[in-house]
Order: structure tokens, then C-alpha cells, then sequence
């Protein structure tokens, strides 16, 4: 698959089919993320692949009751192990850098037919507790993984171009 | 292309040919961008495209001397009009979802057959002096985009899975 027709394809899959994913492609998921670029070569990303349903279900409770999140046959917690380095720009390197890793799997995914969602709206102290994490380790997403069980919902409706490009200045349009 | 041979071509390219990019594949590069998810789909993300040498100068200055940046043809700011919301995970949206925009821009670059560099080592007041940027707008990183001139540097080693990968808990090997 195309890089152009994967992004075309990405959309948030909230439902999934009831199989599980082979081991093999969670891995080529998981390569994904190990490929990606990171500020200074960094790589704070750590990822806990979680498939005991149990845990899942607690997972979903802390991401504030999305139970759908305990309906996927996997969900990733992605992880930074980080020292808090800032870049010169003001911008702390681990949630750019894992946004990157976690992009590289969803779009990898696409390819290998399987749906992701990335879940921002958790508590993260309560997904600590459910799977060991220590303290100092920020937790910045949750990524359930599975075969959708549907096409997923349209994408939601985004800016046009024009909106959101400008040329040589802020605000100057072509 | 697909996306497991552009992921693993993807590599930050320092050393661009003197030739300009066709604004066709600017514009698709952007509207891999456009077509990113962001949280509550916000799509804080801005761009501004620079072509103009005398402003890549001053923009290779303001990365703290990075010159490279003013030989590419084309430098995107990346920017986030934002209103620093932050997600129940305790992570703001807009590093995140420009990552994953700006992440899509560099896939889609490969797949072109240009090379881009994500550059977080720029002073962001000078950054947004010379592009008339606004006091208010945040600029994240400074994308320069062109053909590369060589293959680029290998890529810099990853960890191994092993060290980046547990299962079901923290710090639990497979």
C-alpha cells in the first residue's frame, strides 16, 4: 500500500472485529516505532502491549469509560522514559518524539490491515497503577489495535489547504 | 511506495540538490499534513512555506547556525494556532498533533522522492520574527524539504525491541 492511499485510509477504528491480531504483524507495528526518528537519536519510546482482558478492561475505565477500548484484542500503552530534555525551540523532545513513533505504527498498521485509535483522554496515574509503570515515566497515549470490524466512521471533515498554509510570511496567501 | 519502505528510507536529509521542488509536490506533501487526526480533530497545525533565500538564511541562523537549512529550496515552519488544551492524560494537544502532521509530511516526502529534516534546535523568537509570526502562535519544528543531494548519512542505530517492548506490565519480557 502506498503512503499516499494509508493516509488516506487512517481513521479512528473504534470497533473491531473478534479476532485476534497475529503476533507477527504486532511485531511489524512495533518495528514501525523503532524506526522512527527522535530529537538527538533519543528514542524514549517504550511501548506495553497488553492483551490480558482483564487489564483491558481497567484500561478502558481509566480512558474514562471508553469500554470500546477493552473490545480491541490489544492495546499499546505509549510510554517515554525520559530525562525531560527541552529542544532550543522551547519544545520537550518526548511527546513530539513518541507522536512520531506512534504515527510511523498507525500508518504501518493501515498497511497491514489492521485499525488503530489513538487515545489521549486517560488518566494516566490509573493506567500507571494497572500496569506497574513507574513514577517517572509519562505515559502519552493508548493505542488499541485490531481488525476493524467496519469501515470506521468517515474521517471528520479538516480544514482546506488555504486555511492552513501560508508562503514566506505568516498569514500571506499564494 | 509502501509505508514500510518509506519508513525505512526515511532519513533526515542534510544535503539537497540545486533543484526546486515542483509546487505540485509541496502541495502534496501538505495535504498529507491536512489529512493528520488531532485530538478532538483541533488541527492546531499552520504552515508556512519559505522559499525566499535571503529569509532561509536568517532562518539557518536562527537554528542555531544549522546553514543546510538555507541550501535546501523550501523550509516549511511548522506552527500551532493554539489554545493550549490540554487532554485528561495531562499532555497538551498541539506538540502531539503537529508531530503526526508533520510526521505524514515526511513519509509522503519519501514517497516523492524528496528528503526533509525535522529541526527542533532554532531560537523561536527569531523564528518568528522573520516569518511575521505572531506572538501568540507556538512554531514547533523547521521542516526543509528537497531532493536529496546523496543518499544521506545510515541511519543512526535504534535499541532493539527487546529494550523498547514489554508485555502486559512494565518491564515484563516476553
Amino acid at each position: 500500500m502506498t503512503v499516499e492511499d494509508a493516509i488516506k485510509a487512517r481513521c479512528s477504528v473504534r470497533s473491531y472485529a473478534d479476532r485476534a491480531v497475529e503476533a507477527e504483524k504486532i511485531k511489524q507495528v512495533l518495528e514501525a516505532a523503532r524506526l522512527a526518528p527522535s530529537a538527538g537519536n533519543r528514542q524514549e519510546w517504550r511501548f506495553v502491549v497488553v492483551t490480558d482482558k482483564n487489564k483491558m478492561v481497567q484500561l478502558a475505565e481509566a480512558a474514562a469509560g471508553q469500554m470500546f477500548v477493552s473490545r480491541a484484542p490489544c492495546v499499546i500503552a505509549c510510554c517515554a522514559e525520559t530525562d525531560f530534555h527541552e529542544m532550543k525551540c522551547g519544545q520537550l523532545t518526548y511527546p513530539i518524539d513518541l507522536a512520531i513513533a506512534i504515527d510511523h505504527m498507525t500508518l504501518r498498521a493501515v498497511e497491514l490491515g489492521l485499525g488503530t485509535c489513538w487515545i489521549g483522554a486517560f488518566y494516566e496515574a490509573e493506567v500507571k497503577k494497572i500496569l506497574n509503570i513507574p513514577e517517572e515515566i509519562r505515559v502519552v497515549e493508548l493505542l488499541p489495535i485490531g481488525y476493524p470490524a467496519d469501515k470506521g466512521r468517515p474521517r471528520k471533515k479538516r480544514h482546506d489547504l488555504d486555511k492552513i498554509v501560508f508562503y514566506e510570511n505568516w498569514g500571506e496567501k499564494r
